[in-house]
């Protein structure tokens, strides 16, 4: 007989599942899909690139329609929240959005990929119109025409959605004032490094953009849209629109309710084979928690490249077979207009607070040969070890070519590497990729020479 | 009382050895390079880019004077060639290029760094104007000289120099004719992805370029310079000027005749230090063999990027430190006209060369998310062995970022890394910087599979 297998959630990870449970030979399996919005599969990474006009239809970003998996085979079922799950009778119980009517559906196999929502802070009048947080894809298309018509804009947030957005607000011509709570905008990244990237978007579009950190929105201010934000140090800001772009939080209550054991930021936790803590229900993406290959620890990083990798992973192990997903690295990239950030490992602060004995180094070099007219400078902070010289983590910025650095180097962190393992890597060299000595290994040797300083 | 370090050669290796011993802490030493040129420390990787018209002055290839060693306290020696090393008196014979005046120089240490010089076949007439070689930084401003004049061209060899002075030529608006005696271009890659390199070229520029393969040049014909070249099955080529990269040979005669024992192709053999197998001799750069981490057998992969490495091993060495090169993977890289051709590692003819049980997959993707406008496809062949599952090896092309791509993988197969622990990389991802699922790690994923149907 046919296992039933139902996927809670259409965003990543869930897809991820779908397909490659229809392309397993030897597992006979129907599949319900389950999820509350009015599309699946679709690139939410690429919704600032949408708006920004990168992309002219929205529908580009989306991976494969539920037609798509239809034809293959799989049941997708559009508008239909879950609004429990039942683990004593191996069921789900199901909400439509529109009509309220209450269903049921059984599994044998649950999947929860419900991933995560925008956290929307504590500000008054929140619920003005042309204010926005970024999740869906019916959001990017609100948030792109309300921009065609705005002069001004003001986001709530300096992590990756809201440079993203910095970059398609300005290259269309707004007024951006960005807001963010803590000292430093991208807090992901070590405050010098954060002061890099602020130092170039600000004197990139000095009239354009105007940053302010250690701040926050307290109160929005209009009739029916919003005109003014208000802050809690007194500014007052004009402005046309508002993004809430101030992180997420996990869509993980009902796997609480339903008894599910939940980790760091109420995710869910999985073991290595996604399994959650109750029988036959596995998790993955945004929702669930991470382990951490460098700090050994857990953590909370939700992003699409993991969500797609602990989507195979549970998949396999659905369908009978046996996979491990081993963990993190958080590796992450994004740009603003032409400038790369992206890291890999652990930042300073954060190899600080799980207690290493932390030694850094900072180099810019440019990226490819001085004499090649597409040569560029990137910034690259190691963090080391002291007692074992092992890489825990690399931070690369710059109008340079740093994402390239960034993965050449997780790889060496994947692979437990010291840095005197890592300087001697055999990288590519020709003029227009890079230098004779590549940026990157160029940092290894700073960093070895200071280690060796300290033996 | 000061050693005396005597450095012959002045391309990459000799210049890096002598800067690392001028910042050498606690070494006091005499430094006096001798070369026959009458420039060092200048990029001859860069070179084809200068002739493209890249680079305005040549001169933005010195990377460092003779002058500026000076000043630190280096004794540079230009137009001098040493023809004889005495080991036995620990002194080298040299002859001044112009006066032909014989003159000898002490050493406590010596550097061999002479490097490689061009293979020139056996051609009639080959001393006829307007043909050239492109080793020195003089050749580079002859070629270009003449190239600016011409309409036609001539290039002998299909390597990456062959490959890099069509490009410059192409932009320059010449035809030609590129004369490859083996049955493909670039035959470093494997066959298959040979085939895609030399569509793409043939493609790109139908009307300008013309390769031919399995023949050879045997004569040249003209008055003064050369007019037309004749080859093997019995083409004549109506040209302007002719451009022999053919390959390279070591400048090692004076190494042999002094009882410094060689390796593979009469290359220098060396110890993991940089070490000769006479006393206080040690060789860097082109001239000396190379250790090979995957196949673990000796080659010779002439790189300016090893050369660095293995000066900077050899300096420490020198200067009565103690550091160790562990080897090559051989990684390299150059483009054609926005199209990337890298690799790393072994190919598929060099693993079955040396036993592996090989098994390989290609797969084309796009480089960066499908609906982002700067998305370009990558084809990655990887290359394993059945019964390690080891990675030996991967190639990528494509008018996508390829090298990024070979360079993470460079830094598995380093770390002696499976498919299987190399598939779960944590890899950046952005839209405008790759895929959920990077190309990379599709391929690692479709070569998994592709394993354990053979398990």
């Amino acid at each position: 007989m046919k296992e039933r297998v139902v996927i809670l959630g259409g965003g990543a990870a869930g897809p991820k599942i779908m397909a490659k449970l229809l392309r397993t030979k030897n597992y006979d399996c129907q599949i319900d899909m389950f999820t509350e919005e009015n599309m699946i599969s679709y690139s939410a990474c690429g919704m600032p690139f949408y708006i920004e006009g990168l992309i002219e239809n929205y529908r580009r970003l989306i991976v494969r329609t539920p037609q798509q998996f239809e034809e293959k085979g799989a049941n997708i079922h559009l508008g239909k929240k879950c609004i429990k799950i039942i683990p004593d009778e191996k069921k789900v119980m199901l909400e439509d959005v529109n009509t309220k009517e209450i269903s049921y559906a059984d599994y044998d196999k649950l999947a929860v990929t419900t991933g995560a929502r925008p956290f929307v802070p504590d500000i008054k009048n929140i619920n003005l119109k042309n204010v926005f947080t970024l999740r869906k894809l019916e959001d990017a298309v609100n948030i792109k025409d309300t921009m065609l018509q705005s002069k001004k804009a003001v986001i709530i947030g300096g992590g990756y959605i809201g440079i993203e957005l910095l970059e398609a607000f300005v290259v269309n011509d707004l007024h951006v004032d960005l807001i963010e709570r803590s000292s430093h905008i991208l807090s992901i990244f070590d405050d010098d490094m954060s002061d890099l990237i602020q130092q170039h978007i600000q004197n990139k579009n000095p009239e354009q953009v105007n940053i302010i950190t250690d701040d926050e929105v307290t109160a929005l201010v209009g009739e029916e849209k919003v005109e003014k934000v208000v802050t809690r140090n007194g500014k007052i800001i004009d402005t046309d629109m508002v993004i809430i772009s101030a992180g997420v939080i996990p869509n993980t209550e009902i796997a609480k309710e339903a008894g599910i054991e939940l980790g760091v930021h109420n995710t869910i936790k999985v073991n290595h084979r996604m399994q959650t803590s109750v029988k036959d229900i596995y998790a993955a993406g945004d929702c669930i928690e991470n382990y951490h290959l460098v700090s050994r620890d857990y953590v909370w990083i939700p992003l699409g490249s993991s969500a797609n990798k602990e989507g195979r992973c549970a998949a396999i192990n659905i369908a009978g077979g046996y996979d491990t997903f081993p963990g993190i690295l958080g590796s992450s990239v994004t740009r603003y207009i032409g400038f790369t950030m992206s890291l890999t490992g652990l930042t300073e602060k954060a190899a600080r607070t799980h207690g290493f004995d932390v030694i850094t180094t900072v180099t810019t070099k440019q990226d490819k040969a001085g004499y090649m007219p597409e040569s560029e400078n990137i910034t690259i902070k190691l963090v080391a070890d002291r007692r074992t010289q092992k890489i825990l983590g690399a931070q690369a910025v710059g109008a340079g070519d740093a994402d390239k650095r960034i993965n050449t180097i997780a790889s060496a962190i994947m692979a437990d590497e010291t840095v005197d393992d890592f300087l001697h890597l055999d990288m590519t060299y020709a003029p227009p990729y890079s230098t004779a000595i590549d940026p990157l290994l160029s940092a290894a040797i700073v960093m070895n020479n200071k280690l060796k300083e300290n033996d």
